[in-house]
């Protein structure tokens, strides 16, 4: 997504050119360019797939909302396994229209990890439950902290349902880094993912995410959190930001690949050395 | 606030010509009017204030800064004195420009507190540090839960430094009921103040509070959780939108009070019956 304004296929050339050993993919650009087309073409370039994203939107009340939402979470499963990947991030949706029950919207999310949980584990795949910025509390997603995503995540097991850790939805949360280690002591810290924090926001707040190093965020205290919680497995950088995708997208990627290396990694390769990708 | 759009006669005009009982005042206003001419317009018209927002910014580095802070956040002090009212509410301050240090940040607020505490006690008035949303926690208030609130609140005597309970910035919060709970064992709940989550959120995301009973907050709910607590205070409903600005202020007065009626105090006057305002 941070470089969306990319094909498939120069994707996955910049990735080869600047040495980035593995991209997180959405389902909408692989479904444009097929999933069995995008999973020959990232396996040629032996080119990891971190994680898809994402799966989630799991608090209808109606049946017909609630049967068309599992559905298509166990197509999100099904493509996830088909790109090679043992993760799908979760984003779990947000109140419906008209309610103001943020409980219960929780507890429906909990009914269908119930489902999808053991449909993903029967295709090697974990949910990644992502808690998501209290800014988008009603209309995205109804788990605003990792305390939230753990509580839910915890009611299954860890190669079920674990969570998604990202900077620029939790880094103002000062339990934050002790419910990371939680996470981490229960295997349960399935995907890490990178923005910065910049302000003023945009309208709707969606495509505001800033480029590494350009916000609030301290980047190596929280790769500190997770390395400290045990976590070895890749780091995401996912921007949403509208001035980003206007650009050049090669170049926007090696920007992005510089930012992580003098931000996040300093003493590693350009983009992470061994363990930082699978 | 809310109706910022009339003059301070007009403002109270309407609050009499409705029943409202109390007003919560905004400096600004407040000092174009005058101090001493507010105060007696507001004393005359036997309408009280209940709270004046806002001091604090308390998060400087620099010596000039923060010495400038103090004497601001005195001269408030003063002015919430002199309107007669006893709870000054603090929007505590972001990261100064440049820092990712949110800790830092919210020790230099305990430190200013430590001066401020006595300063106001001195006068009469109670500091109450509000609670601001996480979106506000890099350029307004790194003080993002009432959690945190309380652990700063917590340092000094109840009859210092208390916090202020906004629905909308802890509705998404479900760890808020308990420290609603905690705030109100200690006598710490110094104001309590209304306003609807609505999206999509406005760019800036300063004045998207929505209307009561437009948005996502069950406000009878939140009201059950401060009345549990003890508190019998004043109820502010405050709400900053570009909407409602631009419409008649008599009119958006009493749309509030009937939303208050129709959402908050069902059995109850139309703004409240004795005991929510002091």
């Amino acid at each position: 997504m941070t470089v969306k304004q990319l094909s498939m296929p120069e994707l996955v050339d910049a990735c080869l050119e600047l040495a980035v050993p593995g991209v997180g993919l959405w389902r909408e650009p692989v479904a444009a360019y097929g999933v069995r087309a995008t999973a020959k073409l990232v396996r040629d370039a032996g080119l990891a797939v971190t994680t898809l994203c994402r799966g989630g939107f799991l608090t209808a009340t109606d049946p017909d909302g609630r049967a068309a939402a599992l559905d298509d979470n166990r197509r999100a499963v099904e493509e996830a396994a088909a790109l090679g990947t043992d993760t799908l991030v979760l984003v779990c949706g947000g109140l419906p229209a008209g309610s103001r029950d943020l409980r219960g919207a929780r507890e429906r999310i909990a009914d269908a990890l119930a489902e999808l949980g053991p449909y993903a584990e029967s295709h090697g795949v974990r949910l990644a439950i992502e808690a998501l910025h209290p800014m988008y509390a009603a209309d995205r997603c109804v788990v605003s902290t990792l305390a939230q995503a753990l509580d839910l995540a915890e009611r299954f097991p860890a190669h079920q349902v674990g969570v998604t850790v990202d900077t620029y939805h939790v880094w103002w949360d000062d339990s934050a880094p002790r419910q990371i280690a939680r996470a981490g002591a229960g295997g349960r810290i399935h995907a890490f993912q990178l923005a910065d924090w910049t302000t003023p926001l945009p309208a709707g707040v969606l495509d505001g995410r800033g480029q590494i190093g350009d916000g609030a965020i301290d980047m190596r205290e929280w790769k500190g959190y997770v390395d400290a919680a045990g976590y070895t497995g890749p780091i995401e950088v996912e921007l949403f930001n509208e001035g980003l995708w206007a650009r050049d997208g090669r170049q926007v990627l090696a920007e992005t690949a510089a930012r992580f290396a003098e931000h996040v990694n300093p003493h590693g390769s350009a983009v992470g050395g061994p363990g930082d990708a699978r």
